[in-house]
């Protein structure tokens, strides 16, 4: 299927991840390549896909490694599409006919309020022991203000500890040390699909392991109650199906609020989740970077801190960021809580690597424990802000007849434009994304997130009115160019499929 | 010779690296254990030594990966003295007979300098571009400004390329992704020995990449200069050995100004080595975090950048942080210079996971761009603190009759106490270590740095007058208490041996 060079290709690899979209947080989802073809075989009904990245890369170079080529490419395939969009990107003054950027998933509403609060005087501390060598765990400072902050907004039943705190240079570090530690080379973790893609990367560049999709689709259908449900049933259909090609899982990876669905687990879900990985010893990686970006009150968010009592706590580590919540990917900061001190032990051993500056820990300590801007002035700000963008993306796409998931979380729509793929094919996913691209205007498709129904695309809204606004009229040009040629399929019309945020 | 846990064990190892002393630069040393024995053998003449760390470790986690425990044990035993260390810490007031760390190479002479400038007003900047996904690169005014700071500082021939750099959170991290992108899991590089431990660490707990020291010794033979003299014939030799034992070397690594000897190579040393490297097409890292804490005028330090015509510049790779030269180990600033773009790409990928935050990006800029200050201010004034230290510890150990070289170069001396030794073993070295540590000093011992002749200490001198000064009064108390054996072996008397700085 792929005619991407095929490096010693492993028989039980029946999809290599999302590897030809990676980075797509990061630029946009430009990273695409036309020629890479990696989504699961659709005329078969298996619900489940191992991931081998390895088995796939660009031409070698002499100077690299085998893995030092592959994390080269990595690299180069997100490159392609970065240059693309950076070479022409948009600028109101400079280059307004530049292309706008709908894809990459970064809250840029708020910039006002945090380059306020950033700049206030007690952010520059300067003392000897933040420019000398830390606890790689990190300052007790900051880890005792990240339990109290995780405390408040996670709900926690008891205070949480300083001691189950690890902090670090952001959450793809903590994919990337976590996956070393709790896995062996070419062993797997479980992850719903569609998701963040780059997860592929964070966990395989370093630490050589896999991801084991396990796919869900838009079809509401016996139990379930929205599309893309993860059930029990299906996590346990793929932990067999891995097992069945000699594949070892480790743990589970759940994106909690999802990352692209812009859904939340229920309280009763997760739970079924845990007992499930419980079941099995599985590890269980919760990843709440939208924890606080939930903009629609009735959505019911619950972090895995909230329960009562974790079926597995010593296997249940929680990870959350700065990136998302704070709008700030550019400063780095992600954390661990985890009450598995070996496991803390292991990451923070490998926090040599992924260390934050002593200046920067300082930072978001003043920025966590300012708990009356963080409630009174950015949260309602924020909030106000993501609804009122997410209403206006919301009404246009309503607008052209296309239907998508509203999950009141997040910085993203998924878009279902499936009816405007003649053969619903993944290719034809690309051309349209090519299309949406030449008229400027840059999303992610389906095939970035692994998504197996051809004709999803995420759509970011956090930006600015103007961009948002120029955006969605290149969107809707695009669209009304391209007749339909099916009406919705039966799953997503007329209305939104998800409720969540009735 | 080891009473660690052996975890199949491997015939070829020799030596499992200086496993059991991780980390001394970030903990003073403290991470020792008495009862890990890993000295070349003593007893053979070997001019090297294959180093596999996954040979050995402690008990294991149930939950984590095999690697995952190496990982974890390899925090443990350097937590072990870090906590010694860090429950008795001096404070003049709080806590006068607490340990003085003589251990931890770090620059605590200058923070008053440091503060002051990462205090002024252009540090505190804070604007959209900071906030969000950088180049994993490095933002370009960032690199442009690391270019110039290198051409300068480095005395290149040419301009340097702002293209050519990568900057990440540390060397630390550049040593990790170097190795993971550079070599196959079990690969090497050489190193000459002694050399800063906790490479050993850096280049395995990700990369499983291993180090073949070339042991150098203290006598001075042959063509020979000084002690601990790196030469061609032992780089051969070390290169021989490891491809006898089945090991596949890929690169060299060099420490220039050297830790722990204090060392500079001299332009044609360096050229024979690059030359070396060129004929067995081996990369070639040079580690220069120590260029600009070079205090003896006469020392006569070059870069690798300054060298009119590299041998392999494709192969070349110079590495520099803001840890040593800037006293900042906390800030997390390092920096690759290369022109090989595909190693640059490669390790550019990985920043992914060694991002320093946008903030600390913009500081760097603008302390890298202040030439008056750092020309005027800051390295005069660093250099006359650091010599008046070094010859106030030097002064110290003359008058104590113990021998020591005199490099000229870094914050630390490279003491030998070898005639307190009876029989001269490992053993008695590290009870040495343990009598300092009772009378409330730290050092860092010989095998900390895969010494092959127990009794050498590396003794770190920039640190505040009174502190030094008491430090100092607890070396002496213990070798005072402690009759010296033997004379000074014939190399290293009567006089200091080195001469680098005469």
């Amino acid at each position: 299927m792929s005619t991407l060079p095929q490096k010693n290709p492993r028989p039980l690899t029946s999809c290599p991840g999302p590897a030809c979209t990676q980075n797509m947080d990061s630029n946009g989802g430009a990273g695409l390549r036309r020629e890479c073809c990696c989504e699961p075989d659709q005329k078969q009904s298996k619900l489940y896909g191992v991931g081998d990245p390895a088995a796939m890369f660009s031409c070698d170079s002499p100077y690299l490694s085998s893995r030092g080529n592959i994390i080269k490419w990595f690299w180069d395939s997100a490159e392609e599409g970065y240059r693309t969009y950076h070479m022409d990107e948009y600028d109101e003054k400079k280059n307004p006919s530049g292309i706008i950027n709908l894809g990459t998933s970064e809250n840029k509403l708020c910039f006002d309020l945090l380059s306020w609060r950033l700049s206030q005087s007690d952010m520059l501390q300067v003392e000897p022991a933040l420019l000398q060598y830390p606890n790689w765990r990190g300052h007790l400072f900051l880890r005792e203000e990240v339990a109290r902050f995780l405390s408040f907004y996670c709900k926690s039943p008891a205070p949480l500890k300083a001691d189950n705190v690890v902090v670090l240079n952001g959450c793809a570090s903590l994919f990337s040390a976590l996956a070393t530690v709790l896995c062996e080379v070419g062993e797997a973790f479980l992850i719903p699909a569609p998701y963040y893609g780059a997860v592929t990367q964070h966990v395989h560049l370093y630490g050589s392991v896999q991801l084991v999709c396990v796919y869900l689709d838009s079809e509401v259908s016996g139990l379930a109650t929205h599309p893309f449900q993860l059930t029990v049933g299906k996590l346990e259909e793929a932990l067999q199906g891995a097992a069945s090609q000699g594949v070892k899982v480790k743990g589970l990876i759940l994106i909690n609020p999802q990352n692209p669905l812009g859904y939340v687990y229920s309280p009763e879900e997760l739970r079924e989740f845990l007992e499930f990985a419980k079941r099995h010893a599985l590890h269980v990686l919760v990843d709440e970077v939208y924890m606080l970006s939930v903009f629609v009150d009735t959505a019911g968010y619950h972090s895995v801190l909230s329960l009562d009592r974790l079926p597995d706590p010593q296997r249940t580590h929680m990870m959350w960021a700065a990136s998302k919540d704070f709008g700030m990917s550019g400063l780095r900061f992600g954390t661990l809580y985890t009450e598995n001190q070996d496991v803390a032990t292991a990451v923070a051993s490998l926090c040599r690597y992924h260390g934050l500056s002593g200046l920067v820990q300082h930072q978001m300590a003043q920025l966590l424990r300012d708990r009356d801007w963080i409630n009174q002035v950015y949260l309602p700000e924020n909030h106000a802000r993501l609804k009122a963008a997410h209403t206006y993306v919301s009404e246009e796409l309503a607008a052209l007849g296309v239907p998508f998931l509203r999950g009141g979380a997040g910085f993203f729509i998924w878009v279902d434009l499936r009816k405007y793929l003649p053969k619903g094919t993944s290719e034809e996913e690309m051309l349209l994304w090519r299309r949406f691209l030449d008229n400027k205007v840059l999303l992610s498709p389906g095939k970035t997130f692994e998504c197996k129904e051809p004709g999803w695309f995420r759509l970011v809204f956090s930006d600015q009115p103007l961009r948002l606004s120029l955006g969605m009229q290149r969107v809707r040009q695009v669209l009304e160019d391209q007749s339909p040629v099916a009406k919705n399929p039966p799953s997503c019309q007329p209305q939104d499929p998800s409720g969540q945020d009735k």
